[in-house]
C-alpha cells in the first residue's frame, strides 16, 4: 500500500474551476487510497464536497488572486486567497504538497514566498513533462526566471534530472542544453557561458540540443532560460493544435475523407492523448520545500487528477528531499 | 514581362549538391524567362550546365567552405569559394542576388563583409516565411544575431515588414513581439525593453506573441532575437516532423488504417505542402547592400527552384532600396 500523503488543493484554479477541479479531486481520491486532500477555496465549494467524500477536508478561504494581478504583490496582500493557504499548509506541515491549475505566476510567487526555497537552491524552477509521442522529455526553466544567470541552468538540470528519473522514470537521463547549433562554441554568450558551466559540473550532460530535437525526444532533460523554455513550450502546443485543427479540415472536406477519418479515428485519438498536457497533469516547481504543481490553465478533471496524483508521488518520492541533498553537494 | 535580373547561386550549398541545386535552377529558368543565372563551382560542375542552358553563366571557383568551419574566417581566407564568389558578384555588380543552400553561418559572414551593410543598419538579420497551414507568418531574426540589443528589433520589424508587404504580399502587416505573456509588463528586461521601443517608434506594432500565436498567424510579423528565434522555428520543424510521422505509423498500423489512409491522402499532401519550408524556399539576409537568400541545407529541387525566383522576386520588388530609405527615415 502506498503511503499516506496530504495534499491540498486549490478549488479555484484554471479556466472551469471549480467544477473540474472537484470532479478531478474525487478521481484522484478513487484512484488513491492513501491520499488525503485538503480543498482550499469558498466554503460555499468547498465544504459541500468535504462533507461528501473520505478523505477530503475543507480549508474555507475568503479571498481569490485573479488573473490580471500583479502576482508578488497579490500573494503579499491576499493571505487568504487559495493560492496563498495552500502553500501555508505545505510550509505549517499540514500538507505535503499543494496543486493548482490557477494562475502560474501567484502559484510561483506563493511557493518561493510561503514555501520558501531549499537552502542552496538560487532560483526555484518550472519544470514540465513535453509530452513527445516518441516518449516523454523533462524541459526546465518553462517561465518561472526570464531572466537567468548561466550558474542558474546547472542547478535547473541537476532539479529537472532528479525529476526525470524519479517522477516519470526515466533511466539514466541525458540532459542537454537548449542552443542554436549542435556545437560548444554556437550560440548566445550566454548558452556559451551555460554550456561551459554544465560540462564542467553536470555529470549527464550530453551536449546541445536544438529546437528540432525536442520533440523527436534526442535527448531526456532539456534545460534552458524561463524565457526560451516558455517560447518554447508555447510554440510546441501551438504547433500541436493548429496541426490537429487542419487536419480535422481535410479529414471532414468530403463524404470519401470522413469515411476515411473513422477508419484512423482511434489511432488519432491515442496520438492526441500522447502530445496533450493533461497526460501529466502540471508543471512541478522544483527547488522549493515541499511539492507544488501548476496545472495548465484548461486543464480538464482528468488533468486535474493527474495533477493531484502527480503532486503525491513527487512527495512520496522525496524529491525535494534529493534536491536538497543534491544542491548542497553541488554547492 | 518581368524585368532583368541576374541572380548569383552557389552549385555546392546544401546536403544533396550540386545534383538538386542544377536540378532547381533548371527549373528556375524555364519558369521564368527573364531570369539570368551566374553559376559559382568547381569548373567540372558549372561549365557543362551553363554551356546546356540558356540565360545561365559559369563561374568557375576552387575553394568550398565546409560545414564545419568557423564562417567568419573561412570567408576571410577562402576568397574564391563559391559563397564569397557568389557575394562579391553581387557587391560588384554582376549580379542583383546570390541564392545558397550552404552553411547558414557562411552565407550570413559573406553577406555582410562582402556585399557589406545598408547604411544606417545596424545588424543586418535573417527572415523566414513561417509555413503556416493557416496563412503565411515572417519571423525575424531565426539566428544571424544571437546576442542583440533591444534597438536591434525595431529595425528587424521594419525589414521584415516591408518584406512581408512586398514579397509575400502581406497587406497592411501587423508585427509583434515574442514574449511569455500578452501584457505589456510581461517577459525578460530584454523583451520589456525592446516593447517599450517598438511601441514608440513602429507604426504597425501589435503587442507581444507568445508561442502559441505562431502558427495559428495571429500577427503578420514576428520580432525577436535571433537565438529565440532560431530555436523557436527549429521547434516548429521539429514539431510538425514528429506529428507526421507519428501520424504516419497510425495510418500504417492496419489494413483498415491504410484504407482510410488512402481517402485522405490528397488532403494530406497538400497540408504536409503548406507546412514545408520548400515552399518559400529560403530566408532572406534582410539589411545588405543587394538580395541574399539562404536555402534549408536539406532543399531539395523544388526548394532551390523557388529560392531562386524569391531571390529574383527581392530584387525586383526593391527591397534592399526599400529598406534603406525606411531606415534612414527612422535613424
Amino acid at each position: 500500500m502506498s503511503e499516506e500523503v496530504t495534499i491540498a488543493v486549490d478549488a479555484m484554479g484554471g479556466d472551469d474551476a471549480p467544477g473540474v477541479v472537484l470532479d478531478g479531486v474525487a478521481q484522484a481520491l478513487e484512484a488513491d487510497g492513501a491520499l488525503h486532500v485538503v480543498l482550499c477555496g469558498p466554503a460555499e465549494v468547498v465544504e459541500p464536497f468535504a462533507a461528501a467524500h473520505e478523505r477530503c477536508e475543507a480549508r474555507a478561504t475568503t479571498e481569490v488572486v485573479g488573473m490580471g494581478e500583479h502576482p508578488a504583490e497579490a500573494v503579499r496582500k491576499k493571505k487568504d486567497s487559495s493560492v496563498v493557504v495552500g502553500c501555508r499548509l505545505v510550509k505549517e506541515g499540514a500538507a505535503q504538497g499543494f496543486f493548482s491549475a490557477g494562475s502560474t505566476g501567484a502559484c510561483l510567487a506563493a511557493g518561493t514566498l510561503v514555501m520558501g526555497r531549499i537552502k542552496g537552491v538560487s532560483r526555484p524552477a518550472l519544470a514540465t513533462v513535453i509530452p513527445s509521442p516518441v516518449r516523454p522529455v523533462v524541459m526546465c526553466d518553462i517561465g518561472a526566471n526570464a531572466d537567468c544567470k548561466p550558474a542558474y541552468l546547472v542547478q535547473f538540470a541537476q532539479m529537472a534530472t532528479i525529476y526525470a528519473e524519479r517522477i516519470v522514470g526515466i533511466e539514466n537521463p541525458r540532459a542537454a542544453l537548449l542552443n542554436i547549433g549542435e556545437e560548444e562554441a554556437k550560440g548566445s554568450q550566454f548558452a556559451q557561458e551555460a554550456y561551459a558551466l554544465l560540462k564542467e559540473q553536470l555529470p549527464n550532460f550530453a551536449g546541445n540540443a536544438e529546437g528540432g530535437d525536442i520533440l523527436p525526444a534526442k535527448f531526456d532533460v532539456i534545460v534552458t532560460d524561463g524565457f526560451t523554455g516558455n517560447v518554447c513550450l508555447k510554440t510546441i502546443e501551438g504547433t500541436s493544435k493548429t496541426l490537429f485543427k487542419t487536419l480535422k479540415g481535410v479529414m471532414m472536406k468530403t463524404p470519401v475523407t470522413k469515411l476515411g477519418a473513422l477508419a484512423i479515428k482511434g489511432g488519432l485519438k491515442e496520438l492526441m492523448a500522447q502530445v496533450s498536457p493533461d497526460t501529466y497533469g502540471g508543471a512541478p516547481l522544483l527547488g522549493v520545500k515541499g511539492a507544488l504543481l501548476v496545472g495548465h490553465g484548461s486543464s480538464n478533471a482528468f488533468a486535474v487528477k493527474n495533477g493531484v496524483l502527480t503532486t503525491a508521488g513527487v512527495v512520496r518520492a522525496g524529491v525535494s528531499e534529493i534536491i536538497a541533498q543534491t544542491v548542497a553537494k553541488g554547492a
